[in-house]
């Protein structure tokens, strides 16, 4: 593991390091926060996954995690959105395909399937050098993000009750499979059979009988994505008449920013400290 | 003025604008943060100065002042930090000297004195601007900033006492007639005479007689440029035996960057706040 940069914030630290990753085959890049609390002892662990055209860098120069995280002893690690690199294969003129858009799947189809297998790297690979590198709690992780990270955060936690302990998503596409957004990289890396899609679909998964107890949304109505890829109501319906706890919170006058994303960073945070 | 873009956040609203400024010559962008006070009263305007090679963007998407400007209801307003266009003068080579280094002061010299006006331009002509388009109450300003910018908020306030009710400044460039950073910019717009130059230093300015309350100042130990260009126990010394009533704080760890700037933002504009 290389460091990039180590900066003090909040009496703890924010730090950005590089590694080769095995399983997406090249280097990726990602941003850990350190509360100060992790100095004395093992702290719980949030995933925090962001949306289309970002990195890393996006949520840890916006998203005004780090003075909450720091009281509340929360270790936050935001990993970058696709492999990079010049042999990473990319769609040059489709922000929604390629490198910025890994929608956290294991792509099947060539060419992206060489490089594009961010559900086992965001749940396997990552994992294991943070539990090696940081003093981290892995019994105590939650996992949320943004847009295409909220698609991520909400399909991996659906996938995995047992290894994340609460979830929460900033305006994410609830459902790809219908979502103009999500389906053209969903064919090139799934391939056209749309059952395969189901996997990597938060509606469809609950559909489908996947279970995880809560989840806590918020979304802007003033979001120009809103009707087209987000359809958050989509969601509230898939999960009527099963045990599982939607909060889904409907914003007049925000938008698909930062600006949103900040403003309610805060309520995400303790969610997850009541839940991890 | 045009409005570029407008954001909702923390209930309030983040602009972004831009005007042709007379003073300037030229076509300026500046950011402005409208609690959600503002919408029913005049609210206190605070003044954020930026460093060296920054626009106004950079403390408006790092330095997470907007949560606890809604808190305490402060508009916030945030300059480029200096002229910029096609037809402005600039030093290509040098990023102490030209664009992004407008060091607040009226360049006296050719041909930098045709747009490098910052200082009428942040006292006169902005305000203007600012107390027409918003609700803001021009008996309750405040003026702070970073490195450069804590340059310009601190001798800007101890010319215009009267103006200013509180200012606060976080790494400033505390005696720029010695600073390696400052030297070149300062011979470039103002000449060679160094007597000039002291009504342009926070340090001469205290010392010739200038006064003003009380600063808050927040500096990093291991700030790369603390020996070089900032220093600021000149300052100490300067307002020792005069009534001018300085809060140095010195902080282990924290460097030159917005992850510093960021986690001290709540303790200025509480700062502010009690004085303005």
């Amino acid at each position: 593991m290389n460091i990039i940069s180590e900066n003090t914030a909040f009496g703890g630290m924010q730090g950005v390091f590089s590694h080769e990753s095995q399983v997406c085959g090249t280097e990726m890049t990602f941003a850990v926060f350190l509360p100060p609390q992790a100095t004395e002892r093992p702290c719980p662990v949030l995933w925090y996954l962001s949306g289309l055209t970002c990195t890393h860098a996006n949520v840890m120069e916006k998203g005004e995690y780090r003075r909450m995280a720091a009281e509340l002893g929360l270790i936050i690690v935001c990993p970058d959105t696709s492999p990079r690199g010049a042999d990473v294969p990319d769609a040059l003129t489709d922000w929604q395909i390629g490198k910025g858009a890994g929608f956290y799947v294991d792509a099947t189809e060539e060419p992206w399937s060489r490089n594009y297998r961010m559900e086992s790297y965001i749940t396997e690979e990552l994992p294991a050098l943070i539990a090696k590198s940081f003093r981290v709690d892995m019994d105590r992780q939650g996992i949320f993000g943004h847009s295409m990270g909220g698609h991520g955060a909400m399909t991996l936690a659906l996938k995995n009750p047992g290894r994340y302990k609460s979830c929460s998503a900033f305006a994410p596409i609830v459902s790809p499979s219908t979502s103009a957004w999500a389906q053209g990289a969903f064919t090139k890396y799934l391939g056209a059979d749309q059952s395969v899609w189901r996997k990597h679909d938060a509606c469809a998964l609950v559909e489908d009988g996947a279970r995880f107890p809560a989840f806590l949304i918020d979304q802007g109505k003033a979001d120009n994505f809103l009707e087209d890829g987000l359809k958050p109501w989509l969601f509230e319906e898939a999960v009527k008449d099963t045990d599982i706890d939607l909060t889904l919170r409907m914003h007049e006058r925000y938008d698909h920013s930062y600006y949103f994303i900040s403003t309610f960073m805060d309520d995400h945070l303790r969610w997850h400290a009541e839940r991890v």
